[in-house]
């Protein structure tokens, strides 16, 4: 063969993750953790954020909230006066690592414990580009439905813990949490689910528990 | 300069673009419309075309369920007796105006009216990629929130026609009509929105109306 094949695809992803290495130290010599944020658009990422950041306290929590466009995220992150910044992706429909580090540099993490990622509002193309984070938590809500890990089964194969949001419409939608476990216990059996309601706050605690024993609890 | 830029997004856009020409002289040949139905996972793509292929008789309706894996919605499309076809994507967060062509010229158009492409759940990729439709349609649906017009413009901005669905949950959730008419109103003055239950199936026949014209009353 005389030519050569170059896997454009391939390629971009091991770049990637070469990025993503540089990310992980970066976090490594701040002695911060990194979480990617992801979900649906409208699944509740920033108001379920808005009460983490109470509930991981006094863990100290940044959050990087990635658009394609408005700052509509910002802004509603800024009013609890946790340190934000809003990244805009010009049209991109997911972060990479490369992204992600420029982020946290301008941000500052000095002094932070925790940063969250909030991830574009989309359940294909995020969940192929790691961005050198220390859990992957996904957001599904419960008008979405309960098939969702069966039509974007890399998403919710790839998490280390997926989150419920909107539990508290529970009664008005045909979503069986029962049944939804069964898709996750058949993709990824040892990946915890927690059923939360951003608006009334209930599940919040058993998430943040979680989340802080995983995130080191030495730093609490 | 002695080399050459390739703008790769530019090009593969253009190879779309001429892609969606041959897509539509299909259309044309076989006097059949292409909508291209695009919204969030769980937006209620399935359902609200449920209701539309009932409130477009007597035109005959074909459905290409685009999905990135599973047959849940063209189980469900198919109970109808309407022709159905799954589309898998393998991964990809798109559906593009080639693999359109191969999935109407795979289900066969003939003796349709109208051809609904229910593409992948995502509001940032399907709206880059032309897939050669008469029309494009989003639903947003009342749980995502009013203000996926401000984060998500391309798609808002490219539309010819916005559902908003699950109306019958607008006393539960922080959702202003009003308010999402205004951000339209700024974007796209010209787009007619329709609020519609698929669960109840309230406005539905005006959506269909306006679709049936759009479409070509003289096939009705």
């Amino acid at each position: 063969m005389d030519y050569e094949i170059f896997e454009t695809k391939t390629r971009a992803l091991a770049d990637n993750d070469a990025a993503a290495e540089q990310t992980r130290a970066l976090m490594r010599e701040k002695g911060a953790k990194l979480v990617n944020l992801m979900g649906s658009p409208g699944a509740g990422k920033t108001s379920v954020l808005l009460r983490l950041i109470e509930g991981l306290k006094p863990l100290r929590v940044g959050v990087m909230e990635a658009d394609v466009d408005s700052d509509v995220d910002a802004r509603t992150v800024s009013s609890t006066g946790a340190r934000v910044i809003q990244l805009h992706t010009a049209g991109l429909c997911h972060m990479d690592a490369d992204m992600t580090r420029r982020g946290l540099e301008r941000m500052g993490v000095e002094g932070l414990d925790v940063v969250f990622l909030e991830n574009i509002g989309n359940l294909v193309c995020p969940a192929e580009f790691e961005v050198g984070a220390d859990l992957r938590v996904a957001i599904l809500s419960v008008p979405e439905g309960d098939d969702k890990p069966l039509k974007y089964p890399l998403m919710f194969r790839t998490v280390d813990c997926l989150v419920v949001n909107k539990l508290d419409t529970l009664p008005i939608f045909d979503f069986d949490l029962d049944r939804l476990r069964g898709h996750m216990a058949r993709l990824r059996p040892e990946v915890p689910v927690f059923p939360v309601s951003a608006r009334t706050g209930e599940g919040v605690a058993a998430l943040a528990g979680w989340l802080r024993n995983r995130l080191g609890g030495e730093q609490a």
